[in-house]
């Protein structure tokens, strides 16, 4: 999908600056971008993203999980994403399917062909024209996020964890490596913009 | 899946006193059985379905619908109706699958297909062994039903809904004819209830 672009990568990459620094880019530039993440600006993505994250449901079955961030995602896709794409704006959103395939897919162990043959039938014809991925080992991504809090449910499960979804990642990226722009966030944090805005640039998208 | 049965059929065509009758029968008789919904007994389902049917949200997307409901239904699966049956017990489920088949394919018209292939997901092994179909038309479940509470967003949806509702079971029914045991309630519950466990007999579960 046309100026569809996610933004994807494990806890402790430097997504959330990449996308401040994005968000800057296109403001300075006069681009008509939207940011956005799952399920920010739908009420009720937002009430089924409640329920995953909330620490009292630990009880959670895997497929459940997996079936709620679908849901969640197809209504924010008809709320948020598929109306400003209509307008003609580009679209950045943080994390999308492929963290489905890492997290879901791997962590969970629910596969990677289980989850995409969910996510297909959630998200139709929405599959991102370019994914961004910020690609650091879990050693190196947490060395970078430091003491950070791990409240959530989903921070709670622990290294080895971490270590399958960023294998997840990584068949994701060899698997969609006609939609995957890599990125190694190896120099400072302007370096990597600096190579983000260069791919976008050599794709067309700006 | 040996032992579990589910009753399925429009609202109105007097599940609830056929799912009475059965308790009482299996009580009277010494059968081990568990009688149970969609999402009782689970904490998860059920927090999830007051999302599905709080009327303030509206704006609900027919395919986050669907897929709530096979979140759902695979949290009640796993925390309600697999240790039953392992423990060797029958177990009854009012409503199941072909609900969805019904409400979520033919009456938001999603298609059985993508009902089915969503809900394969969902229940992997967890067929039902016998499907006891109650057979009225809208027409004849509204008048047996009178005037009863319409509060909930799924009942507020219409009369053309739930006459595409009806197809679905039908088709449904066709569709696995190898479970579905059709029974019309048109004469009293009493008899009904004879006719359901007749079947039942004749199939072996009782």
């Amino acid at each position: 999908m046309k100026n569809f672009i996610t933004l994807e990568g494990s806890e402790g990459v430097g997504k959330s600056t990449q996308l401040r620094f994005l968000k800057e880019y296109c403001q300075k530039n006069g681009i008509d971008a939207v940011f956005t993440r799952e399920p920010g600006g739908s009420e009720i993505a937002e009430k089924i993203r409640n329920i995953i994250l909330d620490p009292s449901n630990g009880g959670m079955t895997d497929v459940c999980e997996a079936f709620l961030y679908a849901a969640a995602r197809n209504q924010h896709l008809r709320d948020v994403v598929a109306p400003a794409l209509a307008d003609g704006k580009i679209v950045f959103c943080d994390r999308y399917v492929d963290s489905s395939y890492a997290y879901q897919g791997f962590g969970r162990k629910l596969g990677y062909d289980f989850v995409k043959n969910l996510n297909d039938l959630a998200i139709g014809q929405y599959i991102p024209q370019y994914t961004i991925f910020l690609d650091l080992s879990p050693e190196e991504a947490f060395a970078r996020k430091g003491g950070a809090d791990k409240a959530d449910r989903l921070e709670q499960s622990g290294d080895e964890f971490f270590g399958r979804v960023y294998d997840g990642y990584r068949y994701a990226a060899e698997k969609n490596a006609d939609r995957f722009i890599v990125i190694r966030p190896l120099g400072t944090k302007y370096e990597t913009h600096e190579k983000i805005v260069e791919a976008l640039k050599q794709k067309g998208v700006f």
